[in-house]
């Protein structure tokens, strides 16, 4: 087998998926469900094999992706049957309309065909990533990286037990991790086989995805992401707010990386802000006038360009909106910006003059997020414009496409 | 001047653009469309000189596309003003909703930044471009190519005059031609600063833009299109379609190259379709069993992947639906496919299982169009899935974001 063969089955198997009813992609993922709470122990031996490897390897904060407990499993199988419940997304009428010679045009909602998944170390985007692939009627290659190589093995061959079961060609999730780094490069190749590449992980992986694929690629997940605190802002929402966006969970995309402070309020504002972040156990990297006001770290040139991922916040006092505004445009990931400000025209200048996937007034950064915008499951972040912007759910795996019937019409 | 600053010159000018009002822009339309009417001569004259030095470089039918006359002139500016009237595609809000949490969210349709368009001795292109462009809120970067040079900087100073004499800058709309092979290359690299590219023209420029650009690409106008002739058909229809697909614009991407006919109805129609092929020009190219019907050249293994694009045709005897649609999976280009049946569960069939941009029954390929389709204004076919599918018009320029407003709300 080569992974092209491997590609062209997945091609293959795409159609067969792509006209399933609903409810047969509903009892695929209830099978997935019961599949995957019946084999626990099975996934957990070859977890273990995965952690014992990757020990001396990976970073703490990778380990623990790595790792799958009981619990994590029961949460996965859960989070398949979530995915049941959701309305299909495709074979929706987008638009109709007849046209003045007797034409009827539909736009119908179709599934994209084959989604080639690039990842590293997590497991669980094995089986979201399944779900959602399935549900959407869209086949799914798999390069899930080799610390996971044991458990995501695991977890295809549950899958696919899955759609066996229902009658569903078993090669509509795959894995080419078999390959080993070849398995990706060619994915990356596979124009004509493979309809859209999606990498999810480092900043460093999607870099070079997006550099080397020929087939389409989803950019998702890189956030530089700014708070900026206005001269005009109500005190109260300014400290909860940015221990929220920063400390909550600070190894996600929507974490705040970089706060910005109009300095008519630094002074005030500040020390209270930087005893409720250390109390959070969050490093302060200051610029030069963040360090007058409270006792920090000072921050390198570099340090306004860089997604943490930690406890760690790089804090800039600026001397107005249009300073924020172009710090802003230099150095963020188009991921997701907030203005704590109680002006609403200022509010409203932030929100149109930002060139970020979301923007946002008085809010944590947090919130960028597929659950939290109500789509009930989340493929990644997109910070790109073609196709997809901001958190993507199902509908964002379909495209479209048109069905004009007439009645012996032709072109004058 | 190097690429790399004119396109950081196109990308600081663009948010410039994307504020402007659809009064400003419509104004600035309207002054190009004057100034395009101003300037026939120099217009001509530009042109007399690229049509002499193309003259025994380029083929007939490029040097048809390159030429420009006083009233192709006029419709071009004529096309300009139209695009006044078209509603802004820009600030509508796609989709509004009110969180639990009192989030209120909205999307809303913004421009998609700078768009960078290679195309090739097509001076027309230069001008529809940038009307488009400008209406979406978008500022250009093109490359048009050696042989429409002299044409297209005469184009471009009007578009900039236009432009200037509305107040918006005039690095909204520039070319790189002056850096020959090298300002397309530069683009193709350009991410960060070019937003999305569009190739328009042959094949292998596509298909060499698709392949090295770092820049997301929409693939556009590569059609082999097909007809497939059901064995239950009303007679009457076939003929005037298959001449209509064919014949009226060999040249175009929406024009038939591969007609498939059911082997029940062959015998009965070939002859009459035939007829009327030759009386229009055409060169049909059959397979054997087509040969043992009508007089025509055999076709060769390789012709079913042929866009012709000009008045020749391959033709072949099909024993069933499931074979018309294996060969249209296989050869297919995936732009537009039309069945010509009588017999609506074949019809709904037809429509569901191909996997292409457009899928018709009982009409013309050549409505794929966003003119026909009602779009007012056509940047191109779409054949990929990703962002747009089919016609693209205004609203496939167009990307979104997400505006989130908040009251102090953080996530727990």
């Amino acid at each position: 087998m080569t992974v092209q063969a491997l590609l062209t089955a997945s091609k293959a198997a795409a159609p067969l998926l792509a006209r399933a009813s609903n409810e047969l992609k509903n009892q695929a993922l209830s099978a997935i469900a019961d599949e995957l709470e019946a084999r626990v122990a099975e996934v957990l031996a070859a977890n273990q094999i995965d952690m014992r490897e990757s020990q001396t390897k990976l970073s703490s904060s990778l380990l623990d992706r790595l790792q799958l407990t009981e619990q994590r499993i029961k949460s996965l199988a859960k989070a398949v049957r979530e995915v049941i419940d959701l309305p299909d997304p495709t074979g929706k009428i987008l638009e109709e309309k007849k046209l003045p010679n007797g034409l009827h045009l539909q736009k119908v909602s179709v599934p994209l065909g084959v989604i080639g998944v690039i990842y590293e170390a997590r497991p669980n985007v094995t089986i979201d990533i399944a779900a959602i692939a399935l549900k959407s009627g869209n086949a799914v290659a798999l390069r899930g990286g080799s610390a996971a190589e044991n458990t995501n093995r695991v977890l295809i061959d549950i899958v696919q037990v899955g759609l066996s079961s229902v009658g569903l060609p078993k090669e509509l999730v795959q894995t080419v991790d078999e390959f080993g780094r070849e398995g990706a490069q060619q994915m990356m190749q596979a124009r004509g086989l493979v309809d859209v590449l999606i990498p999810r992980g480092s900043a460093n992986l999607i870099q070079t995805v997006v550099n080397e694929s020929k087939v389409p690629v989803i950019e998702t997940g890189d956030g530089v992401v700014h708070i900026y605190v206005d001269s005009e802002v109500d005190d109260s929402i300014v400290t909860p707010i940015i221990v929220n966006a920063k400390a909550q969970r600070p190894s996600v995309c929507n974490a705040l990386e970089t706060l910005l402070i109009h300095e008519a309020v630094a002074q005030h504002l500040l020390p209270q802000i930087s005893k409720a972040l250390v109390d959070a156990g969050v490093t302060i990297h200051g610029c030069e006038r963040t360090q007058a006001i409270i006792s920090c770290v000072p921050a390198a040139d570099d340090e306004w360009e860089r997604e943490y991922l930690s406890l760690d916040l790089s804090v800039k006092v600026v001397s107005s909106l249009d300073e924020a505004l172009s710090h802003i445009a230099k150095y963020s990931t188009h991921h997701t910006e907030s203005i704590l400000t109680s002006n609403p025209v200022t509010a409203e200048r932030f929100l149109n003059e930002n060139d970020s996937a979301v923007v946002m007034v008085n809010a944590s950064t947090r919130f960028t997020d597929g659950g939290e915008f109500g789509f009930g499951a989340e493929v990644g972040i997109s910070t790109q414009k073609l196709h997809a912007r901001g958190p993507m759910g199902l509908r964002e795996l379909t495209s479209s496409k048109w069905l004009v019937r007439g009645s012996g019409q032709v072109r004058s």
